[in-house]
């Protein structure tokens, strides 16, 4: 079980640093810059999260293969847009959503682990799952699209409360585990096949 | 005295919270965006000072009343502005100086608590008081306002200065926190009342 | 050495605050403003290092000679540019180079004796070298320049890399500290002269 996870934490680390180089791309930035925005999308929320908490060591720091990982994503993203091949986006984001679960439930256990609050462990478990992709965004010099578009965090906030319920009516762990991430594939994938944004709040700029 | 720090504390993040939902709000954010730029706002100056002290738990990880009061203040902002009610700008600006106070002088205190160096413990106020603006400003692509626009920093440096100076001379903690807190509420209001900015560096770009 | 290593770093602290009060400048930032992103870039890659390792206390935090130092040579870059005397660009390059190289050095070694794999440290490395400047450019609304222009982060990886190399050798510690540095100053200064560029990666928007 625990070997699952870290797998599937990888699968999840290779996905985002793809997404990283990709903006990267974008912005067309040479390829120092693909891998960095690679790895700050694919370790940042995980980072901010320990360093928060005081969870030290931070999981990059003790175990390289998180960074070798998403490296190679980022130099594999390089090659094969390189090679003019194209880009499966929905693929992509089917992907996405499944990293997304992954590190929105482990996220949310690693602060359960800390005894802090409930409704701290769910915000742990949010920024364990989109930080990443804030500071993409927030470097890449573009308002992080979480904030705007189709519903996102939102989809981690629902996975990690339901974990954190079960957790406490003290179900299997791998009923825990694997409920919550169905919550937020669920609601990530339903958001993507049917454009479902939350509402937007407009307030005109009279500076 | 330490009852009332903390309800003027959860002052301070309720004024935050509210200036990060009508920045993201000019943004066109949805209602997730406008929560996290809210709660950024109005916790993250504390969170990168305890981080860089190592002053662990961070208050709002132990205490979820900071999360919930931004979470409720930000949520409240967007029904004032749906029901087309004005936002009082003066109004906000004036408990916006009021939560500046409170926040610097709580931060230079910390600051002290971990006897660091006077010149840092100033350095920790001001980053108390002003870095959530900055994580908001820089999240919604603005470059921060405070290194731009009328005295506000000016006005931490002042009040962190003139508490560590009184806790020098050992006056009464009741004294040397009104003190300091009256500092840094009267230059900021002066500097709005009459428009006080500190001299700009222009550099003409040759690039 | 240590002494040596000390002076080497207060003038990496001096270099990299001038580049964040031009950059300021370019801005039309305020004084405080000038102060605070030119102390961002010099110690922003250090703090990110220690904070994430956990190396408390900060640098800066237990010896306040950094940021006087940071902040002397902001003011000095202010009064400079108003008694209108040109800023030497190629001079400030090579000082940057310079400064790069200790810090790059430091920033490994701090990361060695924390038993962090390799290239964990390599990237511990790098980030003390640039992450002050990206910082100063995200701030500042820029897209980070090392991430677009002549070979910056590859200097870095170099130096750290041999650094780590010659560590395994065992050989002295003035000789390794001193190739690596070299390594480093040595790549920055032949991309400066030929202007070497990694190759970029350009991807089409197609959003």
């Amino acid at each position: 079980m625990a070997q699952l996870f870290y797998f599937a934490d990888l699968f999840g680390v290779a996905v985002f640093a793809i997404t990283g180089a990709l903006m990267a791309g974008r912005k067309s930035m040479d390829l120092f810059g693909v891998l960095v925005i690679a790895i700050i999308t694919a370790l940042g929320g995980g980072t901010l999260r320990d360093v928060i908490l005081g969870n030290h060591p931070v999981s990059w720091i003790r175990d390289d293969t998180y960074i070798l990982i998403a490296s190679f994503a980022a130099l594999g993203t390089v090659a094969w847009v390189r090679m003019t091949q194209p880009i499966h986006e929905k693929g992509l984001l089917i992907a996405d959503a499944f990293g997304l679960a992954v590190f929105t439930v482990y996220g949310t256990e690693v602060a359960l682990q800390h005894n802090v609050p409930m409704s701290t462990a769910v915000i742990m478990g949010v920024m364990t799952g989109v930080a990443g992709g804030v500071m993409r965004d927030v470097i890449c010099n573009e308002i992080p699209l979480i904030f705007k578009k189709e519903i996102y965090a939102t989809a981690c906030m629902a996975g990690a409360t339901v974990f954190i319920v079960m957790r406490l009516l003290a179900t299997p762990p791998w009923l825990d585990t694997s409920v919550a991430m169905l919550t937020v594939l669920g609601i990530r994938l339903a958001a993507i096949r049917w454009h479902l944004s939350l509402p937007q709040f407009h307030l005109l700029d009279r500076d």
